[in-house]
């Protein structure tokens, strides 16, 4: 095979820091994603599968073929505790590839949830369980096992680039990739921009305009607006 | 006219055997759509109108026109108890068909709930009377009563073919239609499904891999997949 | 600039009386929908933020640019205590316009909630805030400051024509806009329409089919309706 | 096996009657679809892959899995002079399941095309070999040969149920399908419907407004319309 | 009827100067609508049916309902030479309300084409009669006649406002609506934009890059672009 | 910033190998697609804004904001001869990025084409300088230039992860990314694998059937395939 992204299983991966994905997962999706200069969301597309699911943890990467799951069960095998699932697949596909056997046996690995560019099922267990799941769609639909695919090589999931021990980040919000490299410098960003956020809010709840706290009457002068009666 | 499927109701119809639907309304969709061998699944754009929607029965089918509910009306009154209606429409429509009121008559004669590729709206009164809907869409928007369709001919709704008197099970991953004559069998082949994935759970859960409990060590060597540091 | 639209604030708008306001937040929007003749709706691609989400007010209206939220600082200070920021976008955008800094200037001001044709951010904040919003889309992604647009200029929103002053009703059926001169007479036929439909509700529920109290019978047959065994 | 429809081919299918196709073939899409009593047709994303694309013929059905086009293989092998494979998928598909060789072996099977609601590839060579195809996608993504599917029994394409042996017509305005049993009353439908379009035509191109041909001025005032200036 | 806008022909409507809509007719929709101010653009769903259509003329608009072209017959009568009938639709909608019998109709009385929110079909005939329309979709499936809408009426169309008598320009880039108050400064405006943008082309061919003719250079340092090896 | 992907331009990328992609270039995307081991494929939603449009060259990569083409200028100044632009943003926007001026700077430049995840315009100027562009709408609604992206980054485009330097190919079928490492060898096996297709076409020109060519009929009958009458 030409393409060294198919039919492998990477072993070793280099995780973000621990502590560094320990902070992020303090932070809302939103608050990383600016953090990180806006780069590293998926499509909007991406749902939680009930509400207030929301996961963090290290990206552990499957490539998959339209409706087949047969890699789901390699990379329950590359599972450490507080990694996240983030599988892609190599085309458009809304079949259910993971329901709540795959979801025992990924929580028994301590997964800390999937995030998935296609269907997933047994919501009603999952959410049960309490297993977060971030897909594109719901389908009871299953899917078979023949053809191999990849775990563990960088993914390109719901239009964002992937690599495996990236940090993962999901909520009501949507999901964020944080490269591994970067966590730490981006939790730092991530709490500093919070902090800054808290005194902003204070000023806006007593009545304070944005026109005022960030200046913008002049700016917006010069840029033409005008105001008539 | 040529086409014998419009403007025609049917008022007797072979219902499915209320046994087995008794003894499917015990499994989830996913479960089912795989005993049937993975027919049947209606597309998944098909979703409940309120959380923890879920419904079982027979189908009375109807067949209407964009923005028309007209024939509701006359569906109505070939409900039996246990009945679901099920709503195809002529070409693809948003509109709300349906609502509190046809609701009300609907759950006044017995119907275990609605499944329509179309819109619904009055979704608060629909989830304060916990009358399961499974649409397309939600939509304020009402209908007219000019055009005549049909009741009880064979419909294909959200991309599955249902016969009047088919089983129709819905939940949350879906909505599933069980041909009459093979609901019995479908019942007992989904509770055996189920029995059979009762123990695989347990393994799972114990951190046992379904590499290992599905034999697949092998078959994924010989379809190429190599592991690699 | 040869358009008037674009660069311009309207200070002084003409607001719905606020007795009809009040009354027409009695309704559903499907009730208020109907009343007005059946116009005025929204797509049904708007939706609430979180479930229960429901809002009535006046329109401030507000016009923006693909990925600029700079406008809605200007619509904040236009804000009057009962009015719903209605934003529309000159291009599709699902970007994120509208999170918790935002809805705190806006709660801050009085205002009844968003309605947006395009996407929003931090819903585990309006939530808590119970800020209704009703929008396309849901995500993270920030927007920039940088193109001057409109506050309170005529707008077209997920389809529908919204001008300054307007009552904006929304609920779990959808948005619905009544122009403001007639939002008495619309509120008056809404009350109406609701005094009917109960009688009818009480009916349907004792059994009686809509066939009947329609007298929907002869006009079927004549329509050309077969009933088969 | 519950469900009788997987892993099936149906050898001997009874074709609509070959002079009722061949008088159908000279009518276009939306006059044949009238003549049914505007049932039958797919959903308006099925297109020809190259513009002036038009086929009639008689239906070899198979059914697909996603990403799997093992079973059109088993298809050729049914075609006769004069049919047209109309392929469905089990669940939502874009992946390119047919191109030039599939469609040489066709040709010289004899098919007169092909309707398919997934993708085709190769519309180059499709074109210059004019082998009319529908379809809902155009992908250069090809497909694996792993799982059974079936051939010549009944599917739901595109919204539409067809049965082997009925006939498909389809040209720029879509596909239609003709249930076997009525090819030749539909045929005859047409042929009239046409022939009465022919005085409207010259009514209309001299001026004449369809207010007046069909007499609609009474109706309308009947129904509320009023002039104003 | 509350509303004002249904069921209502308006006779007299006050169309775009002539000249002003001819000086327009020289242009292309992507400048006209620069002119503008970049509003007035029909979202992009809005495609021509055949290759190279492009119109020009003054608006004739209609509001119809979901499978319903009643209206369209009563429109005709309003056309005179040189307008352009726009059609919008209540709700969503796919149906062909449109054929070669109105397309006739319409082009006796004079129109320069149609732009339609819905479907049309007989693509064939339209484009053998080079009659111009603009649609979301193509659907051989015909509607009814049976409920008023009105004629000349303000209409949103694809996004868009439309009033009666305002310039519709169409063309491979899309749809834009020019107020007809404004159709003489949009016309001159677009007219030195042309004039300015052949000298820009000039240089460009002669390989002159953007970033000079536009002084672009130091703004973008300036923004914190950086260059690296 | 903490993402070094943003603002920043690199001048030097390593470009693929230019006799390796003369040879690709006269492959199609499908056979290249196959080659490359099915990975590569953008979204089918990628369509040649006209027929029969179809480029081959290295990539320089653009990411760009919803609205802003500021850096399209940025990156021309990075075009060499048989460069394709490829361009990624961040998040989904329909706007026309692209028009006849930058496509004469690009042209100017040597540009072989380009690929765009959003929208262009001038599509007529484009078909007249048969200047190839994919892209995934149509649009006349312009841009700003107003917030600084990169040029020469890593970007994910249409689903697609693409290098500079990245071999792009694009056709009526799609387009197809190769890394440029592999480029030599994904040359080689193209022609092989077309080699091979010419063989086999022959024989199923010649009426010999793909169940027989691959040997599928005992596979076939394993899986558990049943032939009836």
């Amino acid at each position: 095979m030409i393409n060294n992204n198919l039919g492998v299983v990477k072993r070793h991966i280099l995780r973000a820091d621990r502590t560094a994905v320990d902070a992020l997962s303090q932070f809302g999706v939103a608050t990383v994603h600016e953090a990180l200069g806006r780069l590293g969301l998926m499509q909007p597309t991406m749902r939680p599968v009930y509400p207030g699911a929301r996961l963090c943890g290290t990206a552990v990467t499957v490539l998959l073929h339209p409706g087949d799951n047969w890699m789901m069960h390699v990379a329950a095998e590359q599972i450490q505790p507080g990694d996240v699932v983030v599988a892609a697949i190599t085309a458009e596909c809304s079949d259910g590839y993971f329901g709540d056997l795959l979801a025992t046996s990924f929580q028994a690995r301590g997964a800390h949830g999937l995030v998935i560019d296609a269907g997933v099922r047994d919501v009603r267990d999952l959410t049960a369980m309490q297993f977060p799941v971030f897909s594109k769609t719901i389908s009871a639909k299953g899917t078979i096992k023949a053809t191999v695919g990849s775990v563990n090589v960088p993914v390109v999931c719901a239009g964002a680039l992937v690599n495996p021990g990236d940090v993962v980040l999901a909520d009501d919000d949507g999901v964020v990739i944080v490269p591994a490299a970067l966590a730490p410098q981006v939790a730092a960003a991530a709490a500093e921009r919070e902090a800054n956020e808290h005194a902003k809010r204070t000023k806006l709840a007593a009545g304070v305009l944005g026109l005022d706290i960030y200046n913008m009457r002049e700016t917006l002068a010069k840029a033409g607006l005008r105001y008539i009666d």
